[in-house]
C-alpha cells in the first residue's frame, strides 16, 4: 500500500442566484450554457430569509448571482445567506456576483459621522466568504480598492455603443454629460461613437457665473445635433429628464439617453417618458418589471457580457482582455 | 516642557436607536435619564438606507438598539450602517443592543447545504464594528458563543413572573410547556412561581404511540388547574394556540401565556385573541404597534431591565448580579 | 520560451494520526486502502510533545485525526500541533477529524464568567491552520456554528439502529430516552426501527410534581417490552444505569443501552455492567481499553463511516448523501 | 485586603516623528506646548533603518508624524517601524499622522494586473498596528474608506483662502480649476471667497471638438479678472504652469496658484518660477527645502491645524467642528 | 437632560491563577498588596476542565498566571479557557503571566514537517484573547516576535547574581558556560559580577579536533577558581551534571550552579545532588515540590520581579527601567 | 443540461521579478525554461512606484522575486506592489522569493522601545497577499516562525561548499568562524569538508580573561592550515577581515572567506580586497554590480538552487530533499 491515495482533479462551475431577478439569472445560465443549481430560498413569516441548495456544491467554483435591487437590504442578505451556505458546502471558491454594486454611492464620508456604507458592504461580503467579486460599471473605480481580493470591474459602455451606433447618425452626434462630474465618461463614449464633439450640463447654476440664478443650461455645440446623454445610472431621472429639456431648449434635433443601470425609482418612469427624449437605453442589470417600461424605453441584455467574464474567470483567462487590455 | 501632555479621563455613555422601534428607545432613554444622541436616518428613493449622528460621539461607550422586527433585513442593516458610523467616528467601545436576535432560530444546519445564519448575523455585526453584544433570552444559549467577545444575556423571565404572581394564584398554578424541547425553561417558571406542577403539550402526536394518528395531548395534571403556558417567542401563534386548546380541552380552569419576545406574525393576533387563553403577556422587546394589540393581550416594558443592564456594562459592574449569579 | 510553465494536477490524499487512538487510525486507513504517513510523536521529559512527519505532504489533501480521550489536553495539543506541522510543510488542505469533539458538552455560558470552551477549542484548530472539521453525533448541533468554515457532521445512528435491529425484536421495541431534553434524538430511532412507542426517565424528580420527592421514574410503556435506552455518550454512566434500572423496575422485559461515544470514564463500567442492562452497544469513536470491556459491552467499528465521509469529501462528493439528504 | 487595585486613570499624549520633515514635527509640538519624545533613528550601512524610543511610551496615546516626501519608501517604511515599536512598546493608541498620503493617487485599477497602491500603503499601517489615519486633503475622498476604522481628513482650504483673500480683490477673483475634473473644488474656492466666477482649463484639446488639435484653452471669463488656479499638489507642475499660461493669454490680469501638497518634483521649481503667476502658494505637508524655494513661492504652516486636530482626537473633541460640521 | 452620561475612569487589576503552581500566585498576591480573585478550576471525569471566576472582572485589567510546568498540556490549556473567561466577561486588557514560556525550546523547525510549537503556543493565547505576555528569561529572544503585541520580558538575572554575590568570592569566581552557544549569557553574568574570567566546556568533543574523540573539556581558567556554571533552565539536569564534573576534573576549587527555570525533570535531581556542586541557584518560576529539594538546592522567589512588573505594566510605567533600560 | 459545467484544470507557474537584481531573476527563469512575465515597473517623479503585469497571472502559481539589496526600502516596497497586484489579479498562490531576508538581523527587542523589523517586514508581505516565502539562509531560523505558513528556507551551503572543495586541499583545511556566536555553522562546514579542526576568533577581547584589553585572538589550530572563515553574510566586512588578519598572524598558510550574502556595504570591498585573504567567495542573493568586484572575489550562482525548489513547490515534490532531510 501507499500512503498517498490519489485523487481526480476536474473541476466543476456552479451559478445559484437570488430571487431579486431570476431573468437575468437565467439568461447567464443559458449563455453559459447549464442550469442554474436548484435552490430553495424564502421568507418565514417575520421576515427571516431561508435558503438551501439542493444539490452539492463541494469543490465546486461557486458563482452567486444577485441583482441589487428594491427592496435592496433584502436581497444583500439574502446574497450574504447564500454566500455562507457556500462556504460551509465545502464550495472551493466563492465569487459575488452583483452586476449593480449596492450601496455604491454611499462611498465616503460627506460628512462626519457617517458610515462608509460601500465598504461596509463589501466587508460583510468578505466576511460572509466571498473571495472575489464581480460587478458592471462602478460609479466610482476607487471602489475596487474596498475589497482585499480581487474584483473583476466589467464595462457595459460597448453593449451600449454597439446599440447606440445602429440608431443614431454618427456623423452628427454629440455626446453630452449631465454633470460637470461625469465629462470623462462622456469622452470615453464620444471617442467610441466616432470622435464627435462633447457638451455638458450644468445642473444647477451657470458655473461661470455663480452669482446669476441662472436655470440649467448646456456647454458645447447642440443645436441641430443628435444627442445622447450618458451617465453610469438613472435612480429618480431628475437629472437626466432636465438635461433632455436643457438639450431641446437649445435646439438639439434629437436627444438620446443611455445608461448602465436602470434603477429607476420613482417617478423616474414619469419623467423620462415626458421628457422629450426619443430613446433611454439600459441594460437589465437590474431588473425592469413590465411597469416600468415605457414605449422609449430600450433594455439591453447584459447577461452575454457576464457569462463571458465568468466564464474567462472559470478558465483563468483574461478579464482584461474583454475590455481591449483596460480592465 | 515636557513630552508628556496630560489629558481628561472621563467617559461617556451614549444611546443611538435605529427606527425599528422608537418607544423602546425613548423608554431605555428615560430610564437612564439622558437622551438619545440625535440621529438622521432615512431612505434613498432605492431603498438604500442612510445615518448620520448628529453629535460628536468620539471616545464615548456607544449603545446601538435596534429592535430585529420586519422588515427585519432592513433594520439590521441599518444597525449595521450605525456600528460603522461610530466605528469611523471614534467611538471607544461599541455594544450592540437587540433584544430580540434576529434570526435567532437558524442556528445550526438541520440539513446540508444550509447557512448558519445566526452566526452569520453575528459575524456581520463583528465585522461593522461591535465589541459587546447584548440581547434578551436568546432562543439557544448555544448562539452566545457565536461571537468572540462578551455577550450580556438579559432574563425578562423576572418581570413575567412577577406579573404573573399578580394575576393567578400559585397555589393553583401548572406550568405547561407547549413542546417538549422546552421543559427546562418550564422548570424554572415552576421554581420562581412556587413550585407548582408541570405539564407539557405534545406537539403533533402521541409521543408514546407515534403510529397513532392522535391530535396533541398534554402530559401532567391540568385538570381544575390555573395554567401558565411558557415559552420564548410568540411568532404566528399557532404551536401556542393549540396548546392552550389542549389545556382547556383537558379541563384546565384557566390557560395563561407568557412568552419574553411578540413577534406575533400573520395570523398571530387572530389565532390567540380566539383561542381561549385568559391573557397572552409579553415584553416589549419588538414593536407592537396598535394593530396587533387585542383585549387579552398585557405588554411588559424590557425598558428598565435593558437600561438596568447598561448601566452597569458602562459602570464595570456586573450584570450577572441582576440574576442572582446565573448570567 | 514561453513565461508560463504547465505543471500537473493530480491530488493526493494523506491520513496523519495523533497517538490517542492508533486502532481507529489503522482502521481507517484500512478502509481507504492507504497506509497512514509516517509520524513521529513522542512526549519530552518535561511534557511537552514533539511531532515529525516522516514523508512529504505538500500539496496534500491531509485528514488529521485524533480522537479527544484522556488525558484529552495532552492529545488536543498533539492534534494542533500535528496541524501546525502540516500547514507549514504546505499542505493543500487540512481537515480535523474528531470523532468525539472534546469539550463539545461546554457549549455555552451556563453561569457568568464561565468560558465557552466548545467554541474556544474551535478557535484554537482554526488557529493552528484547519480548513475543516469532521465529528461524529456532536452533543448540541449549535457547535458547527463555532467553525467558521465546513463541518462534516457525521451520524452513527444508522450504525447503531443496524446492529441493534438484529438483537431485538423490533416489533416489541420501545425507545427510551434517559432524560427529557434528548427526546427528539429518541424519536428519530424510533422511526428507524419501525415506529414502535418512545418512553423517558425523569432525572431526579417526578417533573409533574416537582415537590414531592418522589426518584426517578418512566413515563410511556415499558411493561412487557425491549427496551432500548438511547443516548449521544455514556461518560460515568450515572444517569444511563439508573434509567435502566428504572425500566427494569417498571416492568421492562429486556433494557439495551446504545450510544455512540462511550467516554466510560470512572465508574462507568462497574455501573453498566452491573445495572441490568442485557447489551450495551457503543461505537469506537473513542478508545475502549481491554481493561473497560465488559461482557455486555458491544463496540462497533466507527472506521467505515469515518472513510467514507473522508472518501466523499475528497472526491468532492456529497457527505450529505451518506445521510440520505440529511447531513 | 481585596481582590481589586484601583490604579490611577490619567492619559498621556505623545508625539513621535520620523526624519522626514522634522521642521513640521517641532512645530507641531510647540504648536501643543509639549517636546517631540526623544527618538533614535537612522540608516545600517545597507540601507535598513534603526529605530527606538528614548523614553517610555507606556499608556500613551501616541501621535506618529511622518511626511510622505522623497525618498517616500524609506519614509514611510520608517513610520511603519515606528509604529511597531509603539505597539511593542504598550501605546495605548496608535494614531498616524501623515499630512500626504503617499500613493493617494493611486487609488484604483486603471488598467488589469496593476496594484491599487494606495490601499496596500492603508494596510500596511493597520498591519503595524495604527488604530487612526490623521491626513490632509486626500486626493480622493474615497480613500478613507481603505482603512477600517476612524480616519481624520483635515482640510486645508481655510488656511489657503484666509491668506489668498489678503492677497487679492475677491471683487475680482475668477477661480480656475486646472483640469475638468476638479470643478467641485474650485466651487468651494469660489463659495469662500465671496462668490466670483469659475473657469476651467483643458488640459490636451478642445474638448467640445475633440477632433481639432486645438492647444490648452480656458472656459469661463479670465479677461481683465485676478485668477486663483487651485488644486490639491502640485507635483512637476506641468499642467498647473501650462495652465497659468494659458489664464495669461486669454487675458487675466493677474494669476495666483494655491494648492496644498507642495510635492515639487524636478522640474517643478523651473516651470513654477518661470511661467507667469504672481505668486504660489502652498502648506508644508511636505518639506520644501530652501533649493525649492523661488521669489514667488509662499509657504503656509500646517502645524497649526494638525496640532489643534491632535488636540481634539487626544480630548475626544469634535475634528468634524474645525470644519464647520465638513469633516 | 443630555445625551452624554458621564462615567467613572477608575481602573482596576485583578490577579487570577490557575492550579499549577498556587505558592507563587500567592506569593505575587501579597507583594502586590491584594488577594488572588476567587476562580473554581476543576476536571471533569474525563479530563475536561471547567473554570469559573468567582466576582466580577469587568473593565479590570486581568492578569493570569499560570506555571507551565508537567503536566504541561493541561496547564497551557486551563490558562487559555481562564482567557477565555475573562475575555468574555469582559475584561478590559488581559495579559497572560507565563514566567516560564512552555514549548519555547521548539522556537524552528530544525528539520522538515516539524511544527514551530513556541510561535502555535503564541498564537493559541492570541486567539484566547490575550493582549499581552509576561514571562522571565525566553529561552531565545526571537520568541517575543511571535506575538503581535507587547511582550514585558524580565530578568532574573539580577535576583540570580545578588544571591551568589553573597555566596562566593567575586574576586576568585570564573563564569562558565555549560555550552558554547550561551557564551553571552555567561559575559553578562561576569560583568555583573564584577569582571572575572570566563569559561566554557564543550559538550560533547573537542570543538577544535573534532575528529578525536575526546570527552567534554572545558575551555579557560578554572582551576583553583570559585566556578558559577549558568544557564537559562535546567530539565533533566545531563548537560549542567556533567559541565560541574568536568570543571571539578580540570581543577575547579568549587563549582556552583545558577539558572532561572528548575524543569528538574527525572532524573535531574539525583544527578545535580551527585555531581559535586556545591550548590544549585534557581527560582521558582516553576513549583519545585518537596520531593524536589535536595540539601544543595536553593530557591529564590520570582514573585517580587514579577509583582513589580505587573505594578509598572497597570501604572503605564516602564519595565525596561527595571532593568537599566535593558528590557 | 446540467447545472456543472466542468473546466480544465491545468496549473500555470509563473515567475516575475521587481528590478533589484534583473540577472539573477533571468538566471533563474533559464534555469526553469521558462520566460519571465513581462513586467512594467518605474518610479513617478516623487519616487512612488509603479508597477503592472504584461499579461494574466490568473489561476496561476505566481514567484514574485526580489533582492533586498539598497536602497532595500525601495525594493521591499515594489515586491510588496507586486505582491498585491497579483493578487488582485487573481493568482491561485504567491510566493514571496527573496533569497536574503532583508532586515533578518533585526529579529528581537534588544533593549526596550525597538521595533522586531523582521517580525513586521514578514507580516507586511502577508498583508500584501504572500502564501509562502522562500529564502537562503536566515541569519536566526526562529524568523521562519515569524510567518505564519510555509517557509522554504534553503541552504546554500553545498554550493559553497563544493567550490571551496575545489580550492583547498581537504587534508589540511581548518574552518574559522569569526564569532563564537556562530561555531555550529562551522561544524556544519567541517562536517561537509571531511572533518578537520575547528576555530573561532574573539571578536573584541578574550573571551577567557575579559578584563585584559588582548586584541582580537584566534582560537584552534590554524598554523600552516589553509583556513576557511565562514558566515551567513558580509556587511561592511570589518568582522572578517579582522578575523583573516588574525589568522594569517598566527601563521595561517592561506585565508579564504566563503560566506551566503555578499551584502558588501562600504568598505567592505576596500577591505575584503586588502585583508590578505586568498580568496573571498559569495552567492549573488544579492547584486554585486561591476565596482564591487575585486581580483579576489568569487560568485557563485545561487540561481540553479532557487529554481530547484521552486520546481519542487510548483511539482508538490519535497523541499526537504534537497537537502538530504534537513530543511
Amino acid at each position: 500500500m501507499t500512503s498517498f491515495l490519489p485523487g481526480h482533479a476536474e473541476r466543476n462551475l456552479v451559478l445559484v442566484s437570488g430571487r431579486a431577478h431570476p431573468e437575468l439569472a437565467h439568461d447567464v445560465a443559458d449563455e453559459l450554457g447549464i442550469d442554474l443549481l436548484p435552490t430553495s430560498a424564502y421568507d418565514f413569516a417575520n421576515g427571516e430569509i431561508y435558503v438551501r441548495f439542493g444539490e452539492s456544491v463541494r469543490g465546486a467554483d461557486v458563482f452567486v448571482l444577485q441583482s441589487h435591487t428594491a427592496p435592496i437590504n433584502q436581497w444583500i442578505m439574502e446574497q450574504l445567506l447564500m454566500v455562507d451556505a457556500a462556504k460551509r458546502a465545502s464550495a472551493k471558491t466563492i465569487t459575488v456576483v452583483q452586476p449593480f454594486w449596492g450601496y455604491g454611492r454611499q462611498d465616503k464620508k460627506h460628512r462626519g459621522r457617517e458610515p462608509i456604507s460601500a465598504r461596509l458592504i463589501t466587508d460583510l461580503f468578505s466576511t460572509a466568504g466571498a473571495d472575489r467579486l464581480m460587478s458592471v460599471d462602478l460609479h466610482a473605480a476607487q471602489t475596487q480598492g474596498f475589497f482585499d481580493g480581487p474584483v473583476d470591474h466589467l464595462w457595459a459602455m460597448p453593449i451600449l455603443t454597439d446599440y447606440v451606433r445602429t440608431r443614431v447618425d454618427t456623423g452628427n452626434v454629440t455626446v453630452v454629460s449631465p454633470d460637470a462630474g461625469r465629462i470623462r465618461v462622456a469622452e470615453q463614449w464620444a471617442a467610441k461613437l466616432g470622435g464627435g464633439p462633447l457638451a455638458f450640463v450644468h445642473k444647477t447654476r451657470d458655473i461661470t457665473r455663480p452669482n446669476e440664478s441662472v436655470a440649467n443650461r448646456v456647454v458645447g455645440d447642440v443645436e441641430g445635433r443628435d444627442c445622447v446623454l450618458v451617465d453610469d445610472l438613472i435612480d429618480t431621472g431628475g437629472t437626466i429628464a432636465e438635461a433632455v429639456k436643457v438639450c431641446l431648449a437649445a435646439g438639439a434635433k434629437s436627444v438620446m439617453v443611455a445608461a448602465t443601470h436602470g434603477v429607476l425609482s420613482d417617478p423616474a418612469v414619469q419623467r423620462l417618458s415626458e421628457c422629450g427624449a426619443s430613446e433611454v437605453v439600459i441594460t437589465d442589470t437590474l431588473p425592469i418589471p413590465a411597469e416600468k417600461r415605457f414605449s422609449q424605453l430600450k433594455v439591453l441584455s447584459i447577461a452575454p457580457l457576464v457569462a463571458r467574464a465568468i466564464r474567462e474567470v472559470f478558465d483563468d483567462g483574461s478579464v482584461t482582455s474583454l475590455f481591449d487590455g483596460n480592465a
